[in-house]
């Protein structure tokens, strides 16, 4: 269990007072511990440790109640950066199965003298420590909702221009505990982006109607603290960089992803693809048992979580069309996106 | 462990004297015992169950050495099939990770009246029990050319006709003989087909340039011989059937899903796709660990087989295209393609 | 899914006005679909196959929702007892995970000639097929609770006399029905037993005192009905078997066991213990997460489900007594005996 | 991966000069990171940092290639201990599996005014960093062989006193160099213990006979070197602690490990259970797949690996004698006492 500070991040320091071009980069490990690229990085003077704002990453654990690898890979990070490294909000999935390729992607806040441009934005905020009892609960949907409403506001993004809110909350210790922290999770996103109104905690697991289309929530019991990172376009920042998302309609929805490619006017050939930065993606397994009409054997695999059957699948078909196992695929999609379906994004340097 | 007469199937029986059009028929299932869909097809008359060649799908299993439910739908299909039983092909690979549905695919050989016009052909062969130390073996590589051979002969099909070899081979006991067996039925195909023209044991898993990249072989161990089915379009052949098939050169290979569907004349709209009637995939995590240059982590899983994974991740991509998840999709791809890739074949309804 | 008709056993037929001794061979298994050693035992007229009034085993599957192996080897009993095959009660627990060995224990009625001497008695009967939304429900502690006072009163066992009552239930198809069906089995035992006096269904899972200790449940998705075998010490019944149990207070509760093999009056010798013909055991992960007041890990492992970690451990420590991996040991003991604990119980050839 | 600097643990330090105590405490986790009880220790001063030579435990990973808990533990460790987390000998192996607890024991070297008693000695020492190449090899062997002999030569053990020699050896990246660097690790113990007198590479997993009945060898991928501990009873050691030791010959030798007990004056009650400070056990599924007579399926599961079987058994069978799951049971005894056997050990403060 890693401890943090709360800090400076989001709290509306100096750094968001200028600074207005987001960086990202991405980066490889050989295990959980290796943050050796990133420390090149840094030698070399391409990022500048002060001013990392959050890691977003995939580590090649189970991703499920004792899937260590994510806390590893921040403790490893925290050594790294030193006097630095409690500011980050840190958002890592486990699981790498199939073509998904372990790696973390940096976002940093830079210096710009450009005028904004209708760049990607990012704000990034932390609730405070969540008691056990308060997990999956409306306690933490409130904290959730303020803490995305802060992180919009320093970043300068209306609700229509956030286009991906990234929740990691503390998952208690079960696989049941996990998922309501998710939910409780998507109603904070939901309602901070005005798409969720009303709700009661018997609605969890169960309006499937309330949903936040934009959200995308991991819980681990790696944190304490709900820790969250929104993204969009802001005709406040400036730099090449831009955003699109979309929302899943079940885990076969290639159109959705074809779409995000589109949007950021990017064609499915080699030199365009180079131009991507990051992708994230979040799904589940129908409930229902069936995608498009015919069963599947996701819920009832006794070997083999769930999870991690939908994260190989949609591995497989977003890496194909990015061509890139370096994908943010997260599964537990509950109340965000369409039941049994889900929300891709990426980020790309554009034309 | 199931032991089967050598029947008259590819024995140049007078099934294939004149009937010339092949039926391809796609069921679901419940569990591995649930046969119930083939029943109801064959008491309405849409399946003569004498006429039934070859019987391939996939299975909710494990996919490795101890998955029964292969041999559990064997035996219930047998039960069913009465005296028609022991005739066809079976195929059966393991392992619905993600999206993959379980479901078969029966093939027959009907009465045609129309003149042939390069529709689908099917020829199936066994060879004879291999004893436990010829498995992996030049012996078996020399039986099962045999039985590709005579399934080319009986299908009236040429080398350069045929589109898609599958080989079923008996496992042995361990994933490594499993793996051996796969290798040999490879050899097997490439040798029939001229791709490979000399070779010794030592290649295995060596000289990966020996390859036979139509052919797709699973082994197991419910069966004790080695079964062969052969596809192509052959202009002996009637009907709206045809199939098409492409190598993938790697396990993120969307350019090959979709040429396969171009090559068959079809869009990827529904209208379209409902004209598929099935789909085959073979693939294999890359040996040297990586993915378009970023690494996967496949082979170094302790909990979750590397088997499972790249199906896995296939299905994704390949369900993906083709809105569904009723795919033969096989781990395994050793000499079957290029290295680190594998196969996609569909056989559809053309316009 | 296996369909049976309900048959004569238990139904107060012949077989148990005049033949009163047990029966009970144990038969191992190459794969699930292997009935070869029970075959040669009919051959040799050992075993008379409109005797066989049960069958207990253990299949290699994972014992959990998707596991078809106990299918698989029901099947495939069938097949080979013909016209017999439906009468016996069936009850197998899949996973034999660490010295566990795939086997099935064989219990007939027989003919004697002897005057009871308080030796092993069975009865066996069915429940009707329950409906989907009965299991674990009051209505199935009611059915089970009438079909083992039948069993009972067929086998002329008092309760006192009862040993150990096997109940197979079916399991919906998720784990948390299947945990269900197990505890309506147990409180439907308990209530036939007297051991259990009134009860709720909120009582389930949570007032844990309300337990059977001599009932031991499985459930599956392979069977419509519950099944129950009652096995005792009966002054009605003659031969040289006896049976003893007794709770598990933990999972580490070696004195149980060996107290087991101290009441049927045998040494840990070989001589004696080659007397055993069969060993039940039930027990569970202890909720709290602790064993003997250290943290265990089986309630918190994505890859590895809690019922394979408490057998295999079961397995270790009654396998290392017993020497012999033959053991029928089944996790999910919810209400079967102490919280965290289980039983124990063995029948054996008395000196 | 973590990097160490070759260190004075073992280099003939004044540490061994004139202490002559060996201090054993055990310590549980909540995970991986958490070292609170060991720092609690510290606070308390129980231990004396300076003093570690050795901490030896079982982390709740798979214990197999993509296993991190070792790993960070270690880096927890370290953390925690600052200029002196260098110097110990860490041996952790994962996989807490069944009623096994997450735990670890602190070996220290302490300060004694009394006489030799032949208490417990500690000799540690630390091989230089292997090149991958090296890994199971004859360079290993001969590595491990003089760390052996170093470590003994320091704790004043001779051959005949020797009752327990750990080997942590660095396990390349698949299960296949895991099983080699055990066994040249084994080899080197036999060769320091006297116990092989020569030996080709070409013997290895081939002349079983060939074994050290006193080693006990993890690998893993988190180290870069050779680890040694060895420990016997000693004439120049003081103290109450004893060690005591013996083979066992299959994994359901209960008489081994009842044998352990009476060999350190203990009978099987609390009272006497409370003097036992560490337990050490090391097994293998036989490779022939049977125990006593009956098959086991630990070899053939592809869902759950053979090491994670046999240390469920194991940790049922001794953690049922010792009443306490903080056993270190580590699977994988190739060449480490007999073919699919092992051997137990355990430290206890002696009457």
């Amino acid at each position: 269990m890693l401890r943090r500070e709360r800090t400076a991040v989001g709290d509306g320091s100096s750094l968001y007072a200028v600074r207005m071009k987001t960086g990202v980069h991405r980066f490889g490990m050989r295990d959980p511990s290796d943050v050796s690229e990133l420390a090149a990085a840094i030698r070399r003077g391409t990022i500048d440790p002060a001013r990392i704002v959050a890691v977003l990453g995939k580590t090649e654990g189970n991703g499920l109640v004792n899937d260590f690898t994510r806390g590893y890979l921040i403790q490893s990070l925290k050594q790294l950066l030193g006097k630095h490294g409690d500011k980050p909000v840190y958002v890592f999935s486990g699981g790498t199965e199939g073509v998904l390729s372990p790696h973390y992607a940096v976002f940093s806040v830079e210096d710009s003298s450009e005028k904004g441009n209708g760049a990607l934005a990012i704000g990034c905020s932390l609730t405070r420590d969540l008691r056990p009892e308060e997990i999956g609960t409306t306690a933490q949907v409130r904290l959730v909702a303020d803490a995305v409403a802060k992180a919009m506001q320093d970043a300068k993004l209306s609700r229509e221009e956030v286009s991906f809110v990234q929740v990691k909350a503390p998952g208690g210790n079960s696989n049941h505990t996990m998922a309501l922290a998710r939910v409780a999770g998507a109603f904070g996103a939901g309602v901070a982006l005005g798409e969720i109104r009303d709700f009661e905690e018997s609605d969890f697991f169960r309006k499937l109607e309330k949903q936040s289309p934009r959200a995308s929530v991991s819980s681990g019991i790696e944190i304490t603290m709900c820790e969250v990172m929104v993204l969009g376009n802001s005709a406040a920042w400036s730099g090449p960089l831009r955003i699109a998302s979309r929302p899943m309609a079940d885990a076969m929805d290639l159109d959705a992803v074809l779409g995000v490619l589109a949007d950021l006017g990017l064609q499915r050939n080699a030199q365009d693809l180079a131009r991507v930065r990051a992708v994230m993606v979040k799904g589940e397994p129908d409930a229902g048992g069936r995608v498009r009409g015919h069963r599947h054997t996701m819920l009832t695999d006794g070997d083999m979580n769930a999870q991690r059957h939908i994260r190989g699948a949609l591995g497989g078909l977003v890496g194909g069309v990015f061509g890139d196992g370096r994908i943010f695929v997260s599964g537990g999609a509950e109340h965000q996106g369409p039941a049994g379906g889900g929300l891709v994004a990426a980020i790309a340097e554009v034309r």
